[in-house]
Order: structure tokens, then C-alpha cells, then sequence
């Protein structure tokens, strides 16, 4: 068994829409799904190409896509797309990768395009449930070290992946602003908690997956069956609020400290798009073999991701004066101590069902050096000791203005480099 | 302020379903609403009424509901009834108790009735997010003692209302039998953990409530409007796999040892039946007050239920000897340290937004003394001390054909009972 690369992926291939040609994350390679509306007009379904974006209920009215996806183009959230058997997916990229392609569909499809900036990005899917996990080893290794400096990982943590229920109807797509929340805060040196803003908001940079084909309740996916049931990928911030998560998370975990919102890119880069870029799963010692249940060759072998992911931020002062955002850390995919197929095959071996849209983070993916930790926690140490930004100014954790923009990019050797999109948003005052 | 209580409530007031009657659990004063399907039908609202089930969305179609309530009940969930304004329940509750209670409508409703044996029951909402709270003062205690002998309670108990989000996908009506769970298990014997069937398998009685208007995101609830945003209660069964839980829940809390099932009572007892049989909340002193945003004199003088509440078993042994349920505790709703008005408005202080249907358990409701013990972990000690049935079999935990049945009553002194019907399901084994 191997991956399905195709003609889509061919470096070689290029667009007749011209900013597609060497686009940084929308190339013709990429064609990630999103719902949309151009200004003004409904949401509907749209695929992203360099600085366009594609209709594609335009083109299913218009006859060009007929095949057995059409059907579902029509909705207003990807939903019933995603439910599909990927092997349909897989015929619809490939006929709108053609389309997008060969110049000779040009006029048939011209009509079909908006410019990306003149529309409005929403929430792919109707979110059923959300699940965050705790992949990321030396995020896991940092965060247990504040609190259990000899022994930082739990017994637990190379056997379990580590995952619990998050909040689903608080998820926006990237660009809403993010309120500070208020909630109990204990300080240290106080007798009792008080209720105040929080003071300790932190960001965390994440992967999401998007569910695909759903399993009925009682019926587990096996781990060779786990990737059909992946649709895509974004980009996750998973906002944390550092202070009200001390206080409240024992002994059930995280509630308030996470769920007042969590921000995703909206665009779904699939699975189809992301085969070239998979890799090796992160290597293990044999003393550290996973369970029978967690184990299958093709995910040791394709389990991994080259993505570069980075962490942004831009202070008010810095858009005051025109600044770009000012990169606080860059790193990749590859402290991710599992995988996408055994987060999905865990969630299920009890027989819990998913379903198509629901989304799974993968927790927060920090390197093993301090350049490519992925929360402030672990930046600053719990707060003592801040960043320095350009502007002269400092942060233990975020203030009120601050913008975060998470980046990713999935880039190998002799591939044309494909990006998720943007996922920031900004800190509004609390109420 | 004061609580609603009409010629709805009047004990005096007696149906022509003559089954309603004296009915233990939906007399005319309860008028409990839900989505059934007549055999072969397609689903539909409906309100219990003794043996019966009235159609609502014949109710409307026939011209008998004409108040604004009326336009959402032609949908195949609550979700647009739980939305309404409370002032517009009020007026469909005042209406279906005139046409149920006065013979002069028998003629023109009685082809709206169904015999609820030939009816199937569903889902009262399409649940958006569910949640479980940990109300149970005397349950924290009893678990906590487990752990720690001498200090049970966690220092934040008393201050915050401890909650986590579970899983919507794979809650159920009454009557869909639990697959026992596969897992991780560590037995304490072994160095690493085996992946089997849990040995383990608990119930939590607990009460659920429905949201009813939700809350835009970022904008709490504050703790005066909190009970006007509940639709109404449910009886809840927190399925626990304890040795899944033991391994499972470090740092991140319950995952797969609750996300398999939850079983509800599909029947909506609404905030305004259960006006009569609102209490006084369990007294605090002055050293445990709430903070102020928990706090309100009208939740203080009625954010109690006068409920009783019971759990009963039924093994296969049992059922084959034909023998009636045989109950395991018997208690009311007094260990509530929480009020319900209380956990909606802390789930909602950071801003987190709650939709209409939304489902927020109490968590384990058990009493200080060994008889109202609600889960299986507090009645046998952790499995140390099984229960004897009355076939002479024990249980420490439960077993493949154990059926767990959960019962609810609100009673109070002048008040006709009105009960939260059926919640039920059998264990059947594992794949």
C-alpha cells in the first residue's frame, strides 16, 4: 500500500489563474475547501487558488463538476462533502484541478472566480463535537516540568493519548476577535479566589483535524482505517487563560480556561493535498511501542508531516507604527508523539462515534528548543521571563490589542509548497 | 419576584385521559414535552399525558395551538421550543392544560392521541455541546475520600462549580443498550497497560438540564436571568468505565471512560412544572458564601428541587426469574452544593456562548449515607464491598446483561407528583 500521488501534486503543473503561480500557500496544488460568500451573497462552497477563490455551486449548477460530489456542493457548510468516501474527494480534486489548470477552461470557469479579498470566511462545518489532544511531547514535557521538574511527563503519557471534550460551539473561524474572559483567579497570596479578567492569557499553536466519514456509535475505527476518516487539516489556536486554568482544573481538567473561544483557519487542506507531504511518525524506542490497537506499519511509515509552523504576534503599538508582525517562534510538525490516525483509532476504541465535521486539535505542537515552543507558558517560562518585541515593549502573556497569527506550511524536497491560510485574531478587552 | 405558579398547577385539576389520573408520573399537572414517532411515522413533538402521548404538530395543523409557540412545533426536534421566550411556553403550557384538562375539547383532540406503548421515544434536541457538572457535594466527597482519607473535598470545590465538557455525539435516549467499553487498563499489578474490555462499569444518577434561550458568545449570563435560560430537567446516566478513568485522567480529566454513552429520559420536565417543587438551596455558612457572581437571593430561597431520586437494577438472572427491578438507593436532590441556576451562569461568566438544547449534567447526585449512594464506586467501596441482590447473585460492578433504571419524582406537600419517566438501558458486551 501507498500513498495516492497524482498528477494534482506535480510541481510542473500550473494555473491559468495567474496568482496560483508561485502562491505562497494557494497554489494549484493545494485547492483547499472552505465555505464563503462574496459580499454580500449567501455562503456557499469555494475552493482557494492564489488570490481567488473558486464557486463551487457556481460550477456544479454550471455543469462542470458532475461527478458524484456534486451533489453535496450545494450545502452551506462542507459537512455532507466531508462525509463522502474519500475516493470521491479524490475525483472532485482532480477534475477541478484540471479545470484550474488547463488554460482551455478558462472562460467556462473565469466566471466562477472572486477575488478572495472581497469575500468573507466562515466556519467549514458545522461542528458537532470538539476534542483537543496532548500530542505535542515537549509541549507535555515543558508544561509538566513547571509544576514536576524531575519526573515532567506523567506514567500515562506514552502509553494514552492523552485527549479530552472541548467546547464546540465556541469555535470562530480566524479574524474574530477573541474577548479576554473573566473567571475565578486564585493568586498565590491570597486566602480566596477572586472574580476579574484574566491576566494570564496565553495562545496555543495546534494542528485541527476535520472528521470525514463518521463510525456509528460501538463501532471502533481500526488504525488502518484511521487516515480514510481524516478530511483535512488547519491551523488552531486554542486561547488559554492561564490563570482561571490553575484554579478550576482539578479534578475534571480544563473548562473555563479554554472554552470562551477557539480560532481556526477556515480553509480545509485535504488530506489528498497533504500526501506528498507525509512522512515518517516520529521515531520509538521499543520499550515505548504503542499498543497493538495503535500500531500499524503504513502510519509508522506516513504518520508524520513536513509542516513549518510558526507563531506571530503584532501588538497595537507595532500597527500603530506600521510594523509587521514580529515572529515569536518557528518550528515543525515533528514533536508530535502521535499520530493523526491514532489520535482518530483512541477516540474511538470505546466505541464513541464521530462524525462528519467534527473537529480534533492535536494539542499544542512545541520543539524540543525554546525557538519553536508554541505557547506563551513555555516561552516565558510561566510568566517570568517575558519576550522582547521590536517595538522595545515586553509580554509574559497577552494584553488587549495583541494580534496572534499562526502560520503553516508544508514544504519536502522537490514539491511545490502548500499553505493553510491565515488564523489570527485579536484580544478584545473584557466586558 | 416569585416563582409562576397558575391553575396548571392545581392538584385539583383532573384530565379526560382518564389514565392521567392519579398517573405516578404525568398527571395533567406535568405536561412534560418530547419527540416520538407513532410506529412507522416520522418524528414529531409531543407532551405526555397519562398512557398517552398527544401530537402537537397535529395540534397546530388542527388549529388548537395557535399561540407563538406554535410555529416550532412542526420541527422534528425541540431546539426552536427550547429557544422561545419562557413567557411563550407559559402561554402552550396554559393551552394544552385547558384542552387537556377540560372534556369539553375531548372531541376534537382525542385523534391526536397515541398510546405511548406504541410509540418510539428519541432525542428531545439535536444537542449542540454537552456538559457535566460535579454538583454531588456528597458524591466529591465520597470519591474524594478514595484518594485522600483526610482532606476529600479539593480546596477549589466550595468556590468553583466543577465541570467538563463530555461528548454530544454519543449521548442517547432511554432504552439504547450500552456496549461495554474497550480500554486501557493498568491494573496495579502489571508495569504496563493492557487494552480489554472494562472491568469497571459504573452508572451516575444524575439530573440533565436543557438549555433553553441560549447566550451570544462573550456575553455571560448573569445569575438573576439564569433560571429563565433552562427549557427544563431529564433524568442522566453518566456511564463511567472506573478503571479506563483511573488510567486515563491525568492531567486532562475524564475522556473515554465517559464518552461511549450517556443515557437520558427522553421526556422534558419544563422549569414551569417543576415551579410548585423549587426549595430553598442547601444552606451555606458564611465562610463558604458564594462569590457574587454566583449569588441571588431568589436562587437562594429557590434554586432547590424537592425531588426524589432512586436507582434500581436488573440482571439477566432477574429477568429471566421474572423479577421486579430491585432497587439499589433511594434519595432526593439535597446534595446539590450547586444550583442549577448557578452552573449555567458560571459555564457562561468567561463568555462561553450555550445554545438552545444544550445539555448540562448535575453530575453524580448521592446522598451523605450509604443508601443514596449514586454510582456503584461509592456503594461498594470501589468495588470492595459488593452489593447483595436478591437472587443471592452480588455485583461490585456491572455485568454484561445488568440493566441500570433511574427514577425521578417531584413530590412536595399540597402538590400532585409529577416523574421524569423512563431512564433505562442494559449493559450488552463488549465487540
Amino acid at each position: 500500500m501507498s500513498l495516492q500521488i497524482d498528477e494534482t501534486h506535480d510541481p510542473a503543473r500550473t494555473s491559468w489563474v495567474v496568482s496560483a503561480n508561485g502562491h505562497r500557500e494557494f497554489p494549484v496544488q493545494n485547492l483547499p475547501f472552505g465555505i464563503f460568500s462574496p459580499r454580500g451573497s449567501a455562503r456557499r462552497a469555494g475552493v482557494a487558488i492564489g488570490d481567488c477563490i473558486i464557486d463551487l455551486r457556481g460550477l456544479t449548477a454550471e455543469g462542470f463538476v458532475s461527478c458524484d460530489a456534486a451533489s453535496v456542493l450545494h450545502h452551506e457548510t462542507l459537512n455532507a462533502l466531508f462525509a463522502l468516501p474519500s475516493e470521491e474527494r479524490v475525483a472532485l480534486r482532480r477534475r477541478l484541478s484540471e479545470g484550474l489548470s488547463d488554460s482551455a477552461y478558462r472562460d467556462r470557469l473565469q466566471p466562477y472566480l472572486h477575488k478572495a479579498s472581497s469575500c468573507t470566511l466562515h466556519l467549514p462545518a458545522q461542528i458537532g463535537d470538539y476534542t483537543d489532544f496532548y500530542v505535542g511531547i515537549h509541549h507535555a514535557t515543558n508544561v509538566g516540568r513547571l509544576f514536576r521538574p524531575d519526573n515532567p511527563l506523567l506514567p500515562n503519557y506514552k502509553h494514552v493519548p492523552i485527549g479530552y471534550h472541548g467546547r464546540a460551539s465556541s469555535v470562530r473561524s480566524s479574524g474574530v476577535p477573541v474577548r479576554r474572559p473573566q473567571g475565578q483567579l486564585k493568586p498565590p497570596d491570597r486566602d480566596r479566589p477572586i472574580f476579574a479578567p484574566s491576566q494570564r492569557l496565553d495562545y496555543e499553536l495546534e494542528l485541527g483535524l476535520w472528521v470525514g466519514q463518521g463510525n456509528a456509535l460501538g463501532q471502533p475505527v481500526s488504525i488502518a482505517e484511521a487516515w480514510k476518516h481524516i478530511a483535512g487539516l488547519c491551523l488552531l489556536n486554542d486561547w488559554s487563560a492561564r490563570d482561571i486554568q490553575a484554579w478550576e482544573y482539578q479534578p475534571l481538567g480544563p473548562f473555563l480556561a479554554k472554552n470562551f473561544q477557539t480560532t481556526v483557519s477556515p480553509w480545509v487542506v485535504t488530506t489528498e493535498a497533504l500526501a506528498p507531504f507525509r512522512q515518517a511518525a516520529s521515531a520509538r524506542s521499543a520499550e515505548d511501542a504503542a499498543l497493538p490497537y495503535l500500531t500499524d506499519t503504513q502510519d509508522q511509515q506516513f504518520g508524520g508531516l513536513a509542516l513549518e509552523l510558526s507563531v506571530s504576534l503584532l501588538t497595537k503599538r507595532m500597527r500603530y507604527e506600521g510594523m509587521a508582525p514580529f515572529r515569536v517562534s518557528q518550528g515543525d510538525a515533528s514533536g508530535m508523539y502521535w499520530t493523526l490516525a491514532q489520535i482518530l483509532t483512541h477516540h474511538t476504541s470505546n466505541g464513541c462515534n464521530l462524525l462528519p465535521g467534527d473537529l480534533l486539535g492535536t494539542g499544542t505542537l512545541s520543539m524540543a528548543e525554546r525557538e519553536g515552543f508554541g505557547s506563551l507558558l513555555e516561552l516565558t517560562l510561566a510568566g517570568s521571563e517575558p519576550i522582547a518585541l521590536p517595538t522595545g515593549e515586553t509580554r509574559s502573556f497577552l494584553e488587549d490589542g495583541d494580534e496572534v497569527l499562526l502560520s503553516g506550511v508544508a514544504c519536502t524536497e522537490g514539491r511545490t509548497n502548500i499553505g493553510f491560510g491565515a488564523c489570527r485574531a485579536m484580544i478584545v478587552p473584557a466586558p
